[in-house]
């Protein structure tokens, strides 16, 4: 359902060189992982490095995960919907902060984010067709193909998971609890699709 | 949950005007409603007239609303990596074809595109808080005040949803079955929160 090989796009410069360029003396902000990213109403955020998760939460407390922002990826509240939405950094990070104005007034940055955007326009319909599955083991699947190709590392054994992310994670992000990740983690492993390096990220097989 | 006002962004010049301008002699292509849209790996479409359904298959048959791409929206193959992939016409549409290419190397192409774009993104999050959310009523809640948003139109009564979706459509987007969208939509109505028009098309009051 998920196909596994992006749509072919040209080459493009490297979005982080472009703005560093372009703002001369604008520094990166750096936060650890676990750290809350702050939202402001014009900003937007580009992620130069690391992985930002970006969720939201019900009144009865439940975590719904609505994108996983990675490198050169925009994420911000103009660009969301969504309240309450919540930005937190999944690994250390490096962003870089633009203003939507700013974007929207130099045809060239938002060329250069533009492609950027589609990534997570194209994300958020994979999780939305994930979310559409009706068996679990199936979305966890699919789950793991796109998680594979956002922040896949390839190694001689397989694709690494650049961010170790917990079965709480992944049990927000498929709607179902911890417990059935790690028992469905546990068949998956079974397999032969997947195993755990030591650092304990998954590594697909 | 979902912000009904959209974030603030600056007037644009009509996308439509601007690509008339830009492709002079290129002309738009018109579908009637229910005609699926033709998709080929390179081109971008560009609603000018009508909303058009975006969705995918399931190997049970079961079929997942993935977005609506409302006036002015870019859909096609290059922003997305599902498969299978179906775009149909809702209502009567006129559409403009560009190609990816084109798109990614005019700057001013890009910037005009970029905020519909990001429409496309925020309605896809939105859709993505709405599947977490564990009631079904609350579900149906928020699809309308989605749909408020993208294909309302205001009405001295109301905001009168501009496309008539079928119970069948509404359920496929929140994952329940037609009949308890038939119940759920007559609960609605008895509280006052909608009503159908003379021509069956839902107004949120």
């Amino acid at each position: 359902m998920l196909q596994t090989t992006a749509p072919k796009v040209p080459p493009q410069r490297d979005l982080r060189n472009f703005l560093e360029e372009l703002y001369q003396g604008r520094h990166l902000q750096a936060f650890r992982a676990g750290q809350t990213i702050p939202l402001n109403p014009q900003d937007i955020w580009i992620v130069c490095r690391g992985v930002v998760q970006l969720s939201t939460l019900y009144p009865n407390g439940d975590e719904a995960l609505l994108g996983l922002a990675c490198s050169s990826m925009p994420f911000g509240l103009p660009l969301s919907l969504i309240y309450p939405y919540q930005a937190v950094a999944l690994s250390d990070v490096d962003l870089m902060c633009l203003t939507l104005t700013e974007v929207q007034q130099s045809p060239d940055l938002s060329q250069e984010i533009f492609q950027h955007l589609t990534r997570r326009l194209r994300q958020a319909e994979a999780m939305l067709a994930m979310a559409g599955c009706r068996r679990v083991e199936e979305r966890l699947r699919q789950l793991l193909l796109l998680l594979q190709m956002e922040i896949g590392q390839p190694t001689v054994e397989g694709t690494r998971l650049n961010v170790r992310l917990t079965h709480q994670h992944l049990a927000s992000a498929i709607g179902t609890t911890r417990v059935t990740v790690t028992r469905l983690l546990g068949k998956l492993k079974e397999e032969g699709w997947l195993r755990l390096d030591k650092d304990r990220h998954i590594v697909l097989l």
